[in-house]
Formats: C-alpha cells, structure tokens, sequence
C-alpha cells in the first residue's frame, strides 16, 4: 500500500492524480515520501528529476518520455495515464482509463502497478523502448479526433449544416465498435471522387488530409 | 401527419426507418402511399426512382446524391439521418440524430421536415448544391473516425499496448468538447518527431496519414 507520495505539477495531469491520491488519504505533504511523481511537461522531465535527492521512487506519468530521463535515479518506474485530462473536471475523469506501466526491475514494475491502481487505472506493462509507437497511437486516437471534428465541423458550415450533429453521429461510431458504414465500406468510389471534387472545390486546404485518410481506410 | 409509406431497401438505413414508422402506427402497406421511400444504395437511386409510377411523393435518404436522381418525379425531396446504422440495432438508433433535408419547394420542405419528424429526427435545411460537401464533413466525422481507431489500435498492437485502452480516451476526447491535448497542443514539435521516427521504423504506409494530421491539426 502506497501511504506518502509528493506530485511535482499542478496542470492537467498532476491536478487530476492529486485529487484522487487525497481521496485515497495518501499522504501529499510528507517530507519523505516514498514516491516522488513528476507531473511536468516532458522537456522539464529530466531537468526536474535531476534536482531531486536520491532516496525515493521516482517517476514520471509522460507517455513518450524514456526512463533514462529520471537519472541519476535508479529506483524509478513510469505510469502513464491513457487519458485526456481537463482542468474542469476532478479525479473522476481518472475511472474507466487504462494505465501503461514501464520499469525496469519486477520491484519498480510492481510500484507501478500499484500505483496506477491506487489513482484508478487500469494497468498494462509497456516496454520502455516502445513507448514513443504507443504514444503516436494515442495521438492518433485523441488528438486527431480532435482534428477530424474540426475539420467536418469546417465543411458542415461550408455547407450551412449544424456542427452539433455530429456529435451523436462519433459517438455512435464508437458505440458501433468502430463498424465502418459510408461509401468506402461499400466501394463506391464515385462517390468518394465527388468529396474530392467538392472539398477541392470549396475546401482545397483539406485535400491532402481527405485522400491520406481514404487511403489509409482503404483495405 | 404522415399516414402512409412505401419503403423501399431494407439494408442498414431502411431497416431502421421502417421499424421507427411502424412504432409510429404509419401504414406501410398501403397501395397508394403518400411518399416511396428510397432506402436503396446511392447508385440504385435514379433507376430505382424511374420505375415508380409518378403520383406519391418520391423521397430519398442518400446522403451525396442529388434531387435531380429522382427524376421524372417533381414532387421529391431527401432526408438523410446523420447517424451510422448497424443491423444489429433497432429504431431506437435513430433517436438524437439529425436530419438533412433538402428539398426544391417549400411544400416539399415542409413534407421533408414532417417525415425527418416522425422518425424522431432532429432536422435541418440543406441545399441540394451542397449535399457532397455535407457528405463529405459525414465522412470524416464517422468513417474515418474508424480509420483512425484502426490506425491507433496496430500501432498499439505494434506496442503491446491494449487496443481496449484506446475506448476510453476516444470516448472522453468527445465528452470534452474536442478540446485538443497532446503535444501539438503544447507546441512539442520534439515529440511529434519522435511519433515519425518511431512509425517511419515500425509502421512506415502510416507515415503519410501521421503527416497529413499533424500538419490539419497545425494552428
């Protein structure tokens, strides 16, 4: 059981972590902590563990960043919630998310464990020099999401169309476990010739990111 | 009131349009419909359409194909639910959706509203001459939603990573108003080139999609 552990940062992440550790009555303000859990931006990773006194665990929650950042630190480990975080929301948004776990010894790796666990993640092991792959994909399931509303949201006012319909229309997509439908599940590439006269049409910006999509979709 | 439809297909979309008017006790039967419905692939609309004996409303629910797919009938307009559509679903998928609708006068309007209605519709006016560009928006919402789970969920695999992990944060990137995390958000270009490496070593035909968004999701 995890009793004392000091988070460095207060953004999105450590504001999240910290709420959930004080819910579990760990210890935030111990001056010997078991475990020091850097919640930075990864460029100030290594910066910051280097100020740190040798003692405890520590470790960081960055999805890219490699262990090697946490020297001179020997005793340390990596929980990288698979999450996207908010400042409007509390350690509730923690539930339901997974939680990769690197290390490099069985001990540092059942730290993490446990600790994913003690914050409410869902633990899985990810090996240290995978961890950068791991990372583009959440980019891709997250941040591209993002880039993917923005950019129908785009052509739906182009066309004079609600953006606010599409909303129902990712989430059942998900719902549907990811089940492709539209004109490409069915080979009607008309169709998907006419998209492209339109987007290059009204929209040309968004060609290259159309065809790269269609045929990454295309089987 | 609508008291009478003819529907004709009964895929994904048909399927589902034909059980919600049941439960809204529309004849389904009748002879002489007030409206035929068109639940027929895109490219079957206009010889599908062309077999009807003029008379009844003729309606489609496509969403890229033109009013004019309906001709020789002039009393025509389309629906098209934004939703994507699973046979393993009932009426009740349709529930929160929007509809386009699109029509040539107001009375064909106004039938269009009506039936978008009775479905359980949310619905909007679209113009006929920007049916593709709308279409197009639909795409990248949905479909290539899908694609970007897929891409995600290899790279993970790739990983060793828990494709089930990818769920979640999809799922939340939506709930929070598609407000963009990750390091594009923050300016880490360092980061974004590690992505590159580690797809152009482990996955290289994604490189070119990762490009793609990366350089739409730019400010």
């Amino acid at each position: 059981m995890i009793e004392s552990v000091r988070v460095i940062g207060s953004g999105r992440v450590g504001s999240a972590l910290a709420a959930r550790l004080r819910e579990r009555r760990v210890d935030l303000a111990s001056p010997d902590p078991e475990i020091v859990l850097l919640c930075v931006p990864d460029r100030a990773v290594a910066e910051v563990a280097a100020t740190i006194e040798p003692g405890p665990w520590v470790a960081h929650v960055s999805g890219a960043t490699p262990l090697a950042a946490l020297a001179p630190h020997e005793r340390r480990f990596s929980v990288h919630p698979l999450q996207t975080f908010t400042l409007a929301r509390g350690p509730e948004q923690i539930d339901g998310a997974y939680g990769a776990c690197t290390a490099e010894t069985s001990a540092a790796l059942e730290r993490a464990f446990e600790l994913a666990t003690t914050l409410g993640l869902e633990p899985f092991e990810l090996a240290d020099d995978k961890r950068v792959l791991y990372h583009a994909g959440a980019a891709f399931a997250s941040n591209y999401l993002v880039t993917l509303y923005r950019l129908a949201a785009n052509l739906f006012e182009a066309a004079g169309a609600p953006p606010a319909g599409l909303v129902p229309l990712m989430k059942r997509t998900i719902e549907n476990d990811f089940e492709l439908t539209g004109p490409i599940s069915r080979g009607d590439w008309d169709t998907v010739t006419r998209h492209l006269e339109a987007i290059r049409s009204d929209r040309p910006q968004f060609e290259p990111v159309y065809r790269a999509l269609a045929e990454a979709t295309t089987p």
